[in-house]
């Protein structure tokens, strides 16, 4: 057993303050807080997420593997923001400290917080059930922020990468489907290793409207966009971005999975009709297919409850009720 | 039970957004990021703190006190780099939504948020075992800060307020030892209601050179500032501030509360001799009794290991095997 100092030192604090990328932090990790500043004109978009066993990862995940993604869900909060990662806070509760399984975490995560010159600057560590707690900041000027309260009637509506593959690897796991030992790993690296789009949201500063990501599934997470911009949306459900490896699933597990899936932690944004060739060069400079799903329509009443209306490929309507992933929703 | 939105809605985003005190965040909560900035030629102070059920309080808290300490202990890291409270984030897992425990946290929470002036501007909540992060944004101009690594030999020693009150409460509870029931609710309050020292730290800008929170018991925090500054320091003892609850257990007991307790969140500062009167002042204006327990001493050979020597009130050197609380140390 190591003691708490010596092993936020060994994998936490050495490899923070080694690393060759710029040092953003004036005081980091070893006071009591970290100071910090955007650069002049920005401010600092902030976002926290807990991951916890059980509930958001399986016991035996890949501890590699879950170091990049309590990294990676974080990162993703910045990029629907259309902010660039500066630094970030990491606290966790272990069951016990484990110097294989640390050291395994500890490069997941810096493995990816240098790809994006995101600084470690403070933690807490305690002993409890696994528990992970990270908090990052990314600098954005005020005016070019992708809000959720930005969305207007006519903007398209799209998605990036593809959808639904994290859902599927979930159904593998619990039996609800089966897939070839290909398509599963396939699954299996969308759920452990989601790969924030941090270059998408920097391109779409300035063109698109209203954006967010996509962590609890479309459905819900769409919801979000309309309640805050008081509009409805209607989407083509079968336009909905997926993998080869889906699509050889049923179309039925096909809409579950994309609709509802939850970890997909692609962006979803609007941009008006105008700005189609803009969006599609976006997607170009990060790497990374954009498709357009659906529209943004005005709310049918002023005081009326905004709502998605989906339909399918011949524009026949779709009556859906799934639901996007609600923690502590009654079962 | 209630769904998540619905619950972060009612008891704390409402809460929040109508609070009284100034709004410092152009975009708080309800999207993927809070943006904020800390005010000109100011940086923002971060630090994040996590708190376990059955580690750092008992499954039966008083939920209301709870709120209050999950927060205090942040703002306390705050008030030790001399930072003014500004924003903070709170990641939660719990068990079950439970609206009444839920109003009683959030109470607490919101009302020493409201005293700092300190605004709520994002979160998460996850079913799980009962697990509380808030990381906490001050502002302070860099040069103005309290760091660890500012004390110089010469430098006096000061605690503020008392010691030892927590740990006494814990020996109760533990049936350790035993007090009245007056002097076992004193402890209890120290315990569960600490009040951070903030306007202690922005009254000891430009007066204390290092600052630190005792937060694991002075024996152990005290050791950060020597590691950092490169010196050693003596303290007596018998100098160390008290309740008079305290005094009326055996001294034994009260050098080991005082010494080694933990969860004091009092300020131990350091100060040059010719800054007495400022420090006294500092005190009064924080209306806070501040003590002067030792004094920083040179290291004994450039590469040494730092250390405190510890006297009694006559200067006879201690031995003590106390240590602070260090959350992994092997048993």
């Amino acid at each position: 057993m190591l003691s708490e100092f010596s092993l936020i030192d060994r994998f936490f604090a050495r490899r923070a303050s080694g690393s060759t990328y710029p040092q953003r932090a004036v005081l980091g990790i070893g006071d009591d807080c970290a100071l910090l500043a955007p650069p002049a004109g920005e401010m600092l978009a902030i976002s926290t997420d807990m991951l916890v066993e059980g509930r958001h990862f399986f016991p035996d995940v890949d501890p590699k593997a879950l170091g990049h993604k309590a990294l990676a869900v974080n990162l993703s909060d910045l990029a629907a923001m259309g902010a660039k990662p500066q630094a970030f806070t990491l606290a966790f509760s272990l069951p016990k400290a484990d110097a294989d399984w640390l050291s395994a975490f500890s490069d997941g995560l810096f493995d990816l917080a240098e790809r994006h010159g995101c600084e470690l600057v403070g933690g807490d560590t305690t002993g409890g059930p696994l528990n992970l707690c990270i908090t990052v900041f990314g600098s954005v000027p005020p005016q070019s922020a992708l809000r959720r309260d930005a969305a207007q009637p006519g903007d398209d509506i799209w998605v990036s990468g593809t959808l639904g593959d994290a859902r599927a690897s979930l159904g593998v796991q619990r039996g609800e489907w089966s897939a070839d030992a290909n398509d599963a790993a396939t699954f299996r690296r969308a759920m452990e290793l989601p790969e924030p789009r941090v270059a998408l949201g920097l391109a779409l500063r300035g063109v698109a409207r209203a954006a967010l990501d996509i962590s609890d599934g479309l459905a819900g997470d769409l919801m979000h966009i309309l309640e805050r911009s008081r509009v409805n949306a209607t989407v083509d459900a079968d336009a909905l971005p997926r993998s080869d490896a889906l699509r050889r699933l049923s179309t039925d597990i096909q809409r579950r999975c994309t609709i509802a899936g939850g970890d997909d932690y692609e962006l979803c944004f609007t941009a008006p009709p105008s700005a189609r060739a803009e969006v599609v060069a976006a997607g170009q400079q990060a790497r990374l297919p954009v498709t357009r799903v659906g529209t943004i329509t005005p709310l049918d009443a002023a005081g009326a409850v905004p709502a998605i209306s989906w339909h399918d490929a011949s524009g026949a309507p779709l009556t859906l009720t799934l639901q996007g992933f609600d923690h502590f929703h009654a079962e």
